[in-house]
């Protein structure tokens, strides 16, 4: 119950350190007999990797995947898959200021209150780098998920900053370090440039979907796919908000209009994000997450050190202006976990997962 | 697996459908030695019960808690606590009909999808009558996170529809049935008159806080406090989005001030939601969620039967029109849930559980 | 993780104490669409039912089961099964000189030192009387495994404090008090006359089996199925051992002789007991545990009082003189208990649970 | 729910083949700031390791443990330990013949039936190899259980084949390679000789112990301190029983002698083997198990190939003539794993472990 397993039936535990030897996780419950390799897992991370344009950190995290266990002649064989990332860009700096005091916004301060002791290189445990792994377990089940379902997970940015970025098409989306759904990306960039040179962070709005959904999953009453997907998103570092379909916008919506209509054809809208009652619904899954600000920034901070002193604190280092632009991959993998758990729990139950038969869900 | 089971170790087990004979949770973990009655009990269902004012559900639900087991000369044991409240108000009538089409927005479609039968007697097992074993619980975990640590859980209503509630005070939120923090609601009653009467129904925002917070509880990396809040939220009937500080608003903050600084008398200012690396500072905790529009309304809605077959849907019967107003009480007893597994958790692995010494949490 | 649930994907929550108002269990993770009454349930309960015969307890238990939840119109729905028991012979005695002391073999001594407090009537939550609801949640387990995989659990009692009982035929086994396979029991009922005259009591052997067992369940590497087993055996009140096919035999055995050859029509032997690495073979599952003489006896013993003083123990009231005899149907339930939660663990992850196709199953 | 993981708030997480690139695990919920090195592990890992001497498979497996995180400047920080051991003896050779037949006695039947795909190699996943990652986890948790109550974990051999070994003391155990009590072992070294010139097998009994318990370990109903020993002693390779304290003797036991009286000064016996009702009373507790016969003898045997087809399986290799001689360690590592899981939930519910204050344990 410490907390770094993720799923029950797809579970996948998760572990390392920012600045340690290495950084991993044990896949436990995959399905026997899928053809897997490192070269489909590699790819998901490659898309995730730092130091892909100016905008993100310029670490060099090569982060190769090996799969340790649970892989025979190239097939899963239903027991446990391990992958491990070594670390290899360890700077070996003296850490020795920045562990006696606590940066804003950090987890400093409350792992060291929590455990009375904190690994403090890099970050640590808390470093945003744990997501790596994540990203590895979440390529296997998206596999599993594409090759039996035809389930497809898709991520783009829609906000950065105060920039509200629109819609256009998802082929835009890996044509830009941005993971952007739009053409031109020159905003995005003079945005970025001018926020980097003032030596501060900005916040950044996510969305990510899932289509060719079965129906029937999620658990009522308590582990629904949406409280799942809430549970996942907002675990994930920096986040401090979530929202299914219509989100916060439903507030203000009349019930008239927010319900979605249902025809021999298929649902009519999509407020409620493909997920009625905590079960999906068929249609495209819609999340949208918020991004706080990145808090290792060179402006100097008030704070105190472990003593309780007043200190000001600059974090120096290789930081991600905005780490909601590296965000896409990894929501796309936390999702894919989701899914993959609650179809293996819809087996378990109910015997079968399947298509919704009849009504075509919605585009979303 | 299938989902009705809340937290691990203060885990409460919740059964029961709207019509059925009876509805009831089992906890399991409570410490022993504390002191409870069913009058403890009570008076959190009393807040949540409905047919207090026009402006919720007119039916009668005692909803009378009865104390089966884990307690022995009024004090818990250690061994399971058994609640179990009665269903006196189940209207026999023929729900033949209803049982073959989809209510827009409900979880009609869902059920009926996924376990291929469904109970339609009031909603059967999506109603959100199953909230109250849920707030009953939750009575038991306040009593003994505030005998114990001190800690207070308090919520209110801060949106109607197209209406921002400003923050006046605490305590105007017993006196008014919308659980608002503002003296005069007559704006309110207009609004929800208006609405019932044009026999639709609109959204609502809530926040619910904990102040008195132990610093320490939470644990990374997936199993961390506020995702576990997430979770516990967007699990409620009807939620669409979860706010953790700054929430959404957090996306177009800089890091320069989102991050909250500390100085030795305490945080400055509250982004975080009193969470960070999912890890609980000692502030307040901060949380706000959305509330979809009531979907049981007169209004003829387009859907289909299990056939497949287009219907035009009325829900008659006895409903709120805005679920939000009797949500309050239901996110506290949440909030009380997620932080007391969190303060067991912390007991098992670090021992104990503590206040923040030294740095004075900001009142939030 | 108060220990009080049993099983994850078939999870049956038990609660009460022997002399609170009421013991039950819910029963969360059951295939919806399989018909269920209390009849069915019932008639297992009656199985275990006190008073039936002069060599068991003559407390009168109805035990008269009622179904809360989970169940409409005669067929499950998916959702939890909360089963209610009312207690109704509990005798209002002062339990307060019996409160301060600690009977030997009880459990007295240690939920006193587990918990700070104890419930002391009538055993409280340590009674057997709580293996009432496992089996009831047993018989629900097993119509769903006879109805859709054909398997059947049956057990006996080989033993009875020095006369090993050889095995006739399961067909004796339902008529005789003491579950024995023997046609004439009347050497059994000799040896319990006398035990119940001498005011002592003796222990027993107990064998439970499943023929037409699914091949496949069973998941290394802990949760095996024979581990679960074993769990499930010891964790029964008053049970010191279990074994599984040839048990503690195999210590002396050769490998030549232990391990079971295949032939084209199936195994030739079954020293494994149905299970290989943790997984069953599709062979009979073959179960021995060895029950420990009832701790309750008139014989006066030596023990100490709350305040560490020595004290003088008579254990009055209505006991059994050996709790092995009632043991069968519960042993039954337990087993149950566990095939049906591989049963569903084998969905999640392989897909389907199937028979052993060719090799026919050696008898056992 | 795949059964890889053992335990839950301290939770060790198993992967690896025996011929696989490594095997290893991941310990979450190891208390933060205990002293932990490689050294610590590998000393319990040197005590299983094969080719110690002639009466052992002659295997080389150096099995250096490095840990992988959780640990910083030598001291663990509460976040999860992962553990690697590398596989360097993997053999080469074609397993193409041995794939497709069955082994007596082998998982090799069940794994292929449950999963559809089985990795040969060295048996796969249900190699006696996976125990030392096992043996590693448990090596932290003996740390932590010593250091903190003082708890201390012992095992010994009491029969091999035929031949029961007497308990002479404890004192002889690390001097001979077959973990006996016993100062001459030149019989037993005779046995094994011979039977392993006869190319066969021999079962044998183990015994466990710990001393120094804490009283009030044990969570009832299900998650019994007995019932978790069961579990973990029944989950190792080969185990076909589990008794504790008097075990299958207390059959024939009469009540009036099995239950341990207690005097001011403590128990005066241990029957019970260390657990009454579930729970931890403080005295040792007092484990036993049978171990089978290996079943990869040299000895031809009758059996079947993937396709049904009668085949005749001889295994050669360099196995362990009787695989009990190693599994003192490993049965010592489980018991630790058991007590640990315990302590941290007694903390969780009860907020403290502590030792029994006034009865002395009697030495069991």
């Amino acid at each position: 119950m410490s907390g770094n397993t993720f799923g029950t039936l797809f579970a996948v535990t998760n572990f390392g350190e920012s600045h340690g030897p290495a950084i991993g996780c044990v896949i436990d419950g995959c399905p026997p007999g899928m053809e897997l390799s490192e070269a489909d897992i590699q790819v998901e991370l490659d898309r995730r990797r730092p130091g892909t344009s100016r905008h993100v950190t310029q670490r060099a995290e090569p982060d190769r995947v090996e799969i340790l266990s649970g892989v025979y002649e190239g097939k899963t064989t239903g027991t446990p898959i391990a992958l491990l990332i070594r670390n290899t860009d360890q700077r070996s700096k003296d850490y020795s200021a920045i562990a006696q005091s606590f940066r804003p916004g950090h987890a400093d301060y409350t792992y060291w209150h929590k455990f009375g002791i904190r690994d403090p290189r890099g970050g640590g445990r808390s470093s945003a780098r744990l997501t790596a792994p994540t990203v590895a377990a979440g390529a296997v089940a998206r596999k599993w998920l594409r090759e039996r379902y035809g389930v497809q997970f898709r991520g783009c940015m829609t906000q950065v900053g105060e920039i509200a970025i629109p819609f256009e098409s998802w082929d835009h989306v890996p044509n830009n370090p941005f993971f952007a759904p739009i053409a031109d990306v020159s905003q995005l960039e003079a945005y970025m440039d001018q926020l980097r040179k003032a030596g501060d962070s900005c916040g950044a709005r996510v969305r990510v979907t899932a289509s060719g959904m079965p129906v029937g999953l999620g658990e009522p009453l308590f582990d629904k796919l949406d409280a799942d997907i809430a549970f996942a998103m907002m675990g994930l570092n920096a986040v401090k908000g979530v929202e299914i379909g219509a989100g916060f916008a439903s507030v203000a919506q009349r019930g008239s209009t927010h319900g979605d209509s249902l025809s021999p054809q298929g649902f009519l809208s999509n407020n409620a994000g493909g997920v009625l009652g905590g079960i999906s619904t068929g249609q495209d899954l819609d999340v949208s997450i918020a991004i706080k600000p990145t808090s290792s920034i060179i402006t100097p901070r008030e704070s105190i050190d472990t003593a309780g002193q007043s200190v000001e604190v600059v974090t120096k280092g290789r930081h991600d202006p905005c780490v909601g632009i590296r965000a896409t991959p990894i929501v796309e993998a936390l999702l894919a976990l989701v899914v993959m758990e609650h179809a293996l729990r819809q087996r378990a139950q109910c015997g079968d997962v399947r298509q919704a038969v009849g009504p075509i869900p919605a585009s979303a």
